[in-house]
């Protein structure tokens, strides 16, 4: 008889998304012919650039011919693209990593949801917010929480980013065993220094905790004093777990390809050294087949010298567009955080208005689509998050859209 | 206090494939120079046919403009490759299903291990013997057994397949919940009739079951008679999920693709109607963010008339070695199984040899490296596989080398 998973069933319905959808759908209706800009999901907007795209079709030139084809990869990625990414963090941020503790996969989603499957489903998770909602949603199936409150899970322990401690939490007041933390964080835009990410490292070593550090947004920090990776503080490679991505950087929203970096040198209470890499090893060769061979070509291209520029140029073409909505919003009068080493703009709503509130009056009159920030948890309320990705010429319109409702 | 997930630690050690590639290492060690045949993994070696490999450029040409460039796809899969999955299965297979039904993944391993996790962790699994590990690892990760026992794992039911039953396990004698089944089989060759697998389907409406049906080798069925789809079966909308893949057809196995089929008419006993169809939706919007876009450019081509052509003239190849590694044994006066309807031969060691004991047999004088049957379950003890994946001359050497030996 077949049951299916409760954990599952405990899962609130996928609101935020569908939500906003469906709203503007229906607000398309009521005014057919006219145009809605998107400023909503934080997805890619530009093209693949030229070096990359190169790798990707060469590849494919490899697999059209039998004497160089091949089949399956490495689970845990290509050779060469985990040497790759070991010396890109050596150059970049001076930190030393062996090429086996990086995990190649199709994105740092993936990782984010399945890296909770390592721990025993009796963790107390600690988790940022607001946050990305797959944090929450991945521990609710792996069976970490009682139930859904109708504002937050029971059983998780949440920190609440605010003005008022600039969007960076302090550690947990409790002990707690999974720290999920993300940097230049989605959806506030806040970045973290040394000493308050330092924190969180000692607090996991003195609690044997473990944080799961998303860093997908790090190539956007430009501003010289912010941790760039984990492991820039000492005793991270004993209690981190990294997840990254090409998505933001590369534009492999679409192309999905993403790594952890799971250390050897992690350590858990039951299993004993090195337990937590060799079953994450484990996880990857029973549940995956690799990245994508043409994706993890396009990978290696990205991390050469060429690459990097290519990169580079995307991501100021992203940040350039944040500063317009920035000191778009501004000048009239809005709060915001974020849009500095971040690509998101996490705008405070005037005159009290609520998250869908300032939804529903964008949307109306500016034509305007944002995220309702109250959609990333109970802290989240009161704000939105303005996405920087999209065409320059898309932006402008509208931040002109929005100044000029604002002004009305 | 971080403590690892303890069902992980209930999975034996990954056996089969390491002890294969360090029993080669050593023997190429002791035979400097000498060249190893390799007919053991089920890893596809012919190129990429034209026209798909011209769809995947075509699309990395779309993503190189910003004009075309798209940025994450839906997490269930391109609309268009679901519709196209959806013609196929009617044209192909006079089959009716829903495009919603199919959702997109990176390929049948990735389906095979995560679907369990849409049950509870207390029912009982059923899978062949022997069978592809990844089911039983899966579920031992699930936790679903209570531990291995030195041969197999205790809370699985084992369907035992061998030469009495022509490889066609019989029902559970037992109720049980899961039923995981391969036809093609994996490792055995076996292909299945209607009057055969309806007994599944009607076992698992009588007793409310699931059975996961994998059909990744469904292309290499040449002969009439033998299901190829699941749904062919009347009742299998309401019981069974298919998993498939562009690996074995379209030689996908690095690019990574594949579909898993969960129709909406599932029924499971908690939940209501459509939960199992809605959780998959769920599950692969949590933890997954769709298969790379260029990949599924590539799918769509092989779903095409021309793309059709070529996949078939891949699989004509590998059928083609599968025959004459059939008659070559044979030849030798081997007794063999599959190999027609199946790129994989299932040949009895002969002189009662253990599997392990042929292996090294083979190793040795033929140079020739094939896995051993007991790698995939008890039942396979006494059995090697031998994989018609390679070169054309490749396994016509590794024939005649066998031949020679076998005579000697």
């Amino acid at each position: 008889m077949a049951l299916v998973n409760e954990n599952f069933l405990s899962l609130a319905s996928g609101y935020l998304f569908p939500e906003i959808a469906r709203r503007t759908k229906a607000w398309q209706e009521r005014n057919l012919g006219e145009k809605v800009l998107r400023l909503g999901i934080g997805n890619t907007t530009e093209a693949i650039t030229p070096h990359i795209a190169k790798a990707m079709h060469d590849k494919i030139d490899l697999l059209s011919d039998r004497t160089t084809y091949t089949g399956y990869g490495d689970e845990q990625g290509d050779t060469a693209l985990r040497k790759a990414l070991r010396d890109f963090y050596h150059k970049q941020y001076g930190v030393e990593l062996e090429d086996t503790d990086f995990f190649i996969s199709d994105g740092a989603k993936s990782d984010a949801a399945n890296i909770q499957e390592l721990f025993s489903s009796s963790m107390i998770v600690a988790v940022q917010d607001p946050a990305y909602p797959v944090y929450v949603d991945s521990n609710v199936v792996g069976g970490r929480s009682t139930g859904f409150n109708g504002t937050n899970y029971d059983g998780f322990v949440y920190l609440e980013s605010n003005s008022e401690n600039g969007f960076i939490p302090d550690v947990p007041a409790q002990k707690v065993d999974l720290i999920y933390l993300c940097f230049p964080n989605n959806p506030t835009g806040a970045v973290i220094n040394h000493a308050q990410l330092k924190k969180f490292v000692d607090y996991a070593l003195e609690n044997k905790a473990i944080i799961i550090y998303d860093a997908a947004y790090t190539d956007y920090i430009r501003e010289p004093g912010y941790v760039r990776t984990i492991y820039e503080i000492e005793g991270a490679k004993r209690c981190a777990i990294e997840i990254n991505s090409f998505s933001k950087n590369a534009g492999f929203t679409g192309v999905r390809l993403g790594w952890a970096i799971v250390p050897e040198s992690l350590e858990s209470e039951n299993g004993g050294p090195g337990t937590i890499h060799r079953l994450w090893n484990r996880r990857q060769c029973t549940f995956f087949n690799g990245a994508s061979n043409i994706a993890q070509a396009g990978g290696l291209a990205a991390l050469s010298e060429k690459g990097r520029e290519e990169c580079k140029g995307l991501v100021d073409y992203y940040l350039g567009n944040a500063d317009i909505i920035k000191k778009g919003l501004e000048s009239v009068g809005l709060t915001c955080y974020g849009g500095v080493n971040s690509p998101y703009i996490w705008a405070r709503c005037p005159c009290g208005l609520s998250s869908w509130d300032f939804f529903d009056f964008l949307l109306e009159h500016a034509h305007v689509v944002v995220t309702p920030g109250s959609g990333f948890g109970p802290a989240g309320e009161g704000y939105v998050r303005v996405s920087s990705y999209g065409h320059r010429e898309d932006i402008i319109k509208a931040v002109e859209a929005i100044k000029e409702h604002i002004n009305d």
